[in-house]
């Protein structure tokens, strides 16, 4: 576990040189937006989904410049998401990783022009022959990002979510909510490799099963780490889920059951990896880790 | 006149039909989302933008089913910034085109996330195969949107809009404001059709200059209605922009010079058309038609 954490450390930090050049600053009066912008990405966090991007893009020896411009792309998407879920409206959270959400620290008005400004520069990130010089896996990026971010993905996962607060879900309607809310952009990570590499349609397919086993696994043990962790551990307000009466799985099926089936679902996204060979290690190492992490 | 009005009016309506079946449907519980998204785009409206990328792309012999794609993307990205500046933290409108804004008719937070299905959906035509053949369009077209859409165009613009309530900008600060909120918007609409046709940089430069002053002119019109129209003309309220302290072009340079420079500009704006021939004629009716339009 030593050696993947430093793995993810490292991976964590190119990803937010890369972030810091590609986010726009200036003196100009719109800094107050780039400021914001800068606030919300580069305010920490473990950086899984660009770090899947960079393994999955190991696995065929893409540049790592096009890995981390990809990766950054991911997290500008990430980010813009939360800050939106952060707002009043939303969630209405004060707190994201142990400081002031963006809408506190900045305004209201502040917060949706930024979380609308990450996810349009994500998009002129991929586009950018910068990202690879062939012009058919740009545009296949950009697709499988807007796809993955789009109305059948994480916006639409959302609206599920904040339905559910008044109609609770059952577990099917749970797993297909967070599938949308959180499972496509991480499927999205894991396949992005392959996109770059041009990669077969079944090496995709395989990388897409994997994150999208893992990302389950993810989400339960954030569960279990919302039900059981310390606000100091996690960096923002615990069960809090629970109080806002939100179904999860793990408030279904009980923790048990529920570190059981994350337990399951790790072995299973471990296994859509026999296709590749040594290189996909890291991936590997990122099944372990999903399951036995502590914040 | 009567003639530009038909234009417009069958142009809106093709577009119309477009967006029609390119926003999602569907009787999953996500619906009210899909639901929030037609009523905030096929609620009406000029369809400006929209005939800008099809008579652009008229010069070139652009096939009409990519002109409406990409059409439709730009009046989505139009479509999703009018449903997040209308929020209660940015310009607080209840009101829009005679009807109740999307967060009225729905709530705030299905209204955040309409904006930003609605944007991230206009990325995903463009990127669609169905868009063009070629990729290198494809991803020109991504990038020309996120650079006009982004923090240094529509969204930046946003932002200084918002500061200059409290911070009145000056005449050269107003106009860079509405050069950045609509008129990068409009000048990447006015050059799409150039895209689409791999046309030469000078042209689309020419495209871009002209759809560039038309922008200014069109917006010029647009607070001149603002000061002069009745509520029940432009179907929002009116004088508005003065009640909200913002500085606009009229305020500052009073009404008769403020005609006379959008005159100018409108000119000026067919003058970059003398590149092209009659197939640009719709677009030089639209010089005349923005500055002489009584909504």
């Amino acid at each position: 576990m030593v050696d993947f954490n430093a793995m993810l450390a490292k991976a964590a930090e190119a990803v937010d040189q890369e972030l810091e050049e590609l986010l726009p600053a200036g003196q100009e009066l719109e800094h107050r937006l780039f400021d914001a912008m800068r606030y919300a990405v580069l305010g920490g966090g473990k950086r899984l989904r660009p770090f899947l991007v960079i393994a999955s893009g190991e696995i065929f020896d893409i540049e790592m410049a096009q890995c981390l411009r990809t990766a950054a792309a991911v997290e500008l998407v990430h980010a813009y998401s939360l800050v939106h879920d952060d707002l009043p409206c939303m969630d209405d959270d004060d707190m994201r990783r142990g400081r002031a959400t963006v809408h506190v620290e900045f305004d209201e008005a502040t917060a949706v022009l930024t979380g609308d400004a990450l996810l349009t520069l994500a998009f002129e990130i991929l586009a950018d022959r910068q990202t690879s010089s062939d012009p058919e896996v740009r545009t296949n990026l950009v697709l499988g990002l807007a796809k993955a971010a789009g109305g059948h993905g994480m916006v639409g996962g959302q609206v599920l979510d904040l339905w559910a607060e008044a109609n609770p879900l059952d577990e099917a309607g749970t797993v297909r909510m967070q599938r949308m809310k959180t499972g496509e952009m991480i499927a999205f990570a894991g396949e992005a490799g392959g996109i770059l590499a041009r990669a077969r349609p079944r090496q995709r397919q395989a990388l897409r099963m994997f994150a999208h086993d893992l990302g389950l696994a993810f989400q339960i043990t954030d569960d279990l780490l919302d039900v059981e962790g310390s606000a100091e551990d996690v960096g923002k307000a615990t069960g809090k889920d629970a109080a806002a009466g939100k179904a999860t799985i793990v408030s279904m099926l009980g923790v048990d059951t529920a570190r059981d089936r994350a337990t399951l679902l790790s072995r299973q996204a471990a296994a859509h990896l026999n296709h590749f060979g040594d290189k996909a290690n890291p991936l590997r190492a990122l099944c372990e880790f999903v399951i036995t992490r502590d914040s």
